[in-house]
């Protein structure tokens, strides 16, 4: 059975509860990055074992947060010996405006894959963007190369739209079944 | 005073209300680009001798309309002798769904007015994105670089969000502005 | 057998001869975009039956050549239906700068590939960097999203390193690899 | 006279040399991230009273170094209340790689900027890249949003090319001259 992890950091819990539902849907482990930029105990090995790995991270100041960027920077060292080519990669951001330069970290998501060897797996899901289309909408945010969501800046985690959820648990699905494709 | 011009392709009409409304606030000269990928006569005139060049292209299949594209490998004329070097140049664009790529299109208008030697201004707007939020908010899409706007797919021109045409003319005010500071 | 399709325009024969060194590698068909953006008869079954698709385009201007996106917008028709769903994407542009906004262009690639639903895979390739590094060196010009290859702006096709055309055969190669592993 | 801060982060030396070599060309003050992604004391001081700043960071995996991403976050106290609206920013990028995804950090520092209401200035220097080109000539490694310098992975900051510290002065000089124009 393929094995998909999902490496992460959350600020406030938002990016949490994406992860959990991109797990969910992905039969994937969690490897949550902490406030300081670490990973936990196995953290590198989980990540070294995996046929798939999922980025998530809020966006920050128009990318990932620095605690994402540490660990991005810390797999040079699997980066070095190419220890992660060929696997497949996806990602996924959080933030409070609705485009807000989501963007922006999904294409550094991308890049730093590719700088590893991976292949990229997208959202494949169509945008909900008629006019009868309704917040809770599969891809109401409207991504393509990752998934987004959008949790408004004075809201809890428990208050993030059923609709994002579904739509990241969605996409972890997706992801599961284009590692089979690859990983057999 | 100093002179502002709108270069832009709309395909159905929503972005040419986008552009109507940023040259209104911006007391600028329309150069609408047509469904073959070129100027109106004096068009390249216009651009010229303007000290301000504002960029505006739905977002389609991911960037710029081809016709954008057209005119923006034309502008490789006087690219090659940097006439429009020390310009101030800024975008805006429009498509269906919330994301959608937009970003990407504006990435592409700093990366042209970049090789043309240019300054950039964006919109120097905060989003709104708490959870009192409203569509027709000012900036409620949420874009920094440049000005983004969202019309559902099935909708005409004139369903076009109020607040999103606010959003423009303020931007156009904006540009004026910082136009006024460089150019005198 | 898996089948691979380049679909690439070339402004003045640099970029073909990038396309048939990839095609060489990939054992794949070439789909020349004319230099009013359309495609050969059969250019659209050929792309519809491909299990992966490779794009090609000279970076002008900061992103693809018009014709090129001419080309994009019109696969708004199978992006509708999302007929290219699940397939593998990939990309290279040339240029006559050496950066240039090079990675501009493969950006859009990818982009579009998102938008299609596909998967992406990039180079696979360390750069050669260090001190010893000589031109005609595999992926010199440094790239991970796709293959990037670096004619001067006065060269002639026939005057292309050796050394990136034998990046792209090498990109070639492990875009059917890739191919393989996806569709059997 | 108006003033210039250089906020930048190197983590071998390289890029400190092309931050000094930015501020000789601006007659800028030096503000360097230190290891842990902090600012020396009045660091905060001297960009609030900046009327430009300019980013500097290596390119690490594909982006910023972690330690100006922490700035970067850290910026979020200032971009709350759009203390640095209006200012003019700047940026450049060092890596061992000759692409190397140094457009993605320049894409970064532009995002960055922008969301904090800022104007925008690239080199304004066409590339040196025709078949005569040297590696010395001023933009070979050939930029327009910011400037990229290139030093092998085996290279030490003494051994930086002379070609790029001159670009990179140059820069200065051209960020100087903008400031003049905006800030009088």
């Amino acid at each position: 059975m393929s094995k998909i992890a999902v490496v992460f950091h959350s600020g406030y819990g938002h990016t949490l509860r994406v992860a959990e539902a991109v797990a969910a849907g992905a039969g994937a482990e969690l490897v949550p990055i902490d406030a300081d930029g670490n990973l936990p105990a196995d953290g590198w090995e989980t990540l070294n074992a995996a046929d798939a790995i999922v980025f998530g991270s809020p966006t920050y100041m128009g990318s990932v947060s620095w605690q994402f960027k540490k660990f991005a920077d810390a797999s040079s060292k699997p980066w070095f010996s190419q220890a992660w080519k060929d696997k497949l990669f996806a990602g996924f951001t959080n933030s409070a405006t609705m485009n807000g330069d989501k963007l922006s970290t999904l294409h550094y998501f991308f890049t730093l894959a590719m700088q590893h060897g991976g292949l990229w797996v997208g959202t494949g899901m169509m945008p909900s963007n008629t006019k009868a289309a309704q917040r809770n909408d599969i891809n109401y945010v409207g991504s393509f190369g990752g998934v987004m969501t959008q949790s408004p800046s004075d809201s809890n985690p428990d208050e993030m739209f059923a609709g994002d959820l579904a739509t990241a648990r969605l996409f972890g699905e997706r992801v599961a079944a284009a590692t089979r494709r690859i990983a057999g």
